[in-house]
């Protein structure tokens, strides 16, 4: 599907930035922070070819994303000041990001035939292990093991679009529909404050 | 043989209940958890059919492991209390799932047909790795690196298995006798304080 | 070419011997030291190979790495006093070994047939990224994101070479050039405390 795609790119670029504004927090140097951008852009997609052993993985495949990655990151050293204003909006595209990378990464896992919940799995891979390997380059615990409401919406959306082609067959509108079941969830578990229970 | 099977299974299921103990003390939320017990479980085999070029990886191919280690997940919930309390059983379950692991890693490793040390490596990477990639999410440096005898074991079963392989040949005995050399060394370096020598 | 040969050999031995190093001033025992050598060493390699799809990864397909390591390894413990004088010589080798490792990294990525901004990416990978696992299992953050020119002379040697294949066509000079630019950029930094400008 077109919109798909084009989804997938502002969700790439948005990614890009929010691993612009992490590499700032840490006072990185402009290479750091363009490895910063770049892990937590293409980082859970990349993590899910290697496991499914698809090669090369996706960003050598597509050069498209090296571009976008690029120039996000241009573009958020050239209007940092503007972008910090944004984080609003930042917020909602993250949020599409992580429903469409959650449906592509599905899609992928299931053209390669592996059982459902590890389609499942592959799906919420793809949507959260960028901030993962992000964190874990900027040396901080992983703030989605911790605090955030985050992979609970991909793998709600992963169960809903399974069941969906299970018990429906293939349509059209599945695609959107599970895209707006992550991203309600994800925003109504922020705006009510929503947390996993800690373990103690 | 049939009970490697099911010992791994025991080991897996271990390893995934001492994952969930970590994530606790770093007062990790439910998701967190989940994915440190995952990761500890089969962090080990994941990358060692990475290396190899095993895909899709173990887990992957093999979805029984995925449901121990809900289950494992599900126990460790629920009878927390009760766990802790049993921390010297699970040791001993531990030092077994290292010494299956390691008899696992390297028949796999033989398998795809590596040089010997290279054999060795795998063996140990596959019982010890999943703890190191624990720790790094965590974001806490590697305990093996620094105090336990845990992976020397693992390296000395390894290379007993392959000298009784070369000079012996394929024997049904040698699986448990491997095995039985990882365990009996990690229970004598834990009772009796062995460490290997630090750097200065 | 067979010089090449001789120094990507150099290049893992002083790489393994810096890992050491670090692995000593974190007080790590001699398993972690060998497993920071061996990740110092063969880290970038490695993780070229599985983005690439290639299996099994250098390590394993050559052996020679893993006496290479084991021998710097033993070396820098016999020799500790001795190398720590060295340092000077080793930096020339480790300035050697980025050059060397960007070079081997990039014709393997050529050779693969991928585009030409991922194959400058993927011979920058080589030579950095063993630096930053070493960094990660040692729980720092990695020292190339903040301080230091590592990756910039790796990126315009690789950029270089790049260039003078299209313009110029395949001619033998154009390895020890492009090890030069790489070497000479980095020495020229270290020397007038060239650093790359930092986010804020």
């Amino acid at each position: 599907m077109e919109i798909l795609y084009y989804l997938d790119i502002i969700g790439t670029f948005v990614f890009a930035i929010s691993g612009v504004l992490t590499a700032a927090s840490k006072k990185f140097d402009v290479f750091g922070a363009l490895i910063i951008a770049f892990v937590t852009a293409v980082g859970g997609g990349t993590l899910r070819d290697i496991l499914l052993g698809e090669f090369p993985v996706v960003w050598i495949r597509e050069t498209n994303y090296l571009y976008i990655i690029l120039i996000a990151f241009v573009a958020s050293l050239l209007f940092r000041k503007y972008i910090m204003k944004l984080r609003k909006t930042l917020f909602l595209f993250d949020t599409i990001g992580i429903g469409v990378f959650t449906i592509l990464g599905l899609q992928k896992a299931l053209e390669v035939g592996v059982p459902a919940p590890i389609a499942v799995a592959m799906g919420t891979i793809s949507a959260v292990f960028g901030g993962v390997i992000r964190d874990i380059l900027c040396n901080t615990t992983p703030l989605i093991f911790r605090k955030e409401i985050y992979a609970t919406p991909c793998i709600a959306g992963g169960l809903s679009y399974l069941l969906l082609l299970e018990f429906i067959g293939p349509m059209q509108w599945m695609v959107p529909a599970t895209a707006l079941i992550v991203i309600g969830i994800r925003l109504m578990a922020v705006r009510r404050g929503w947390a996993l229970p800690k373990l103690k």
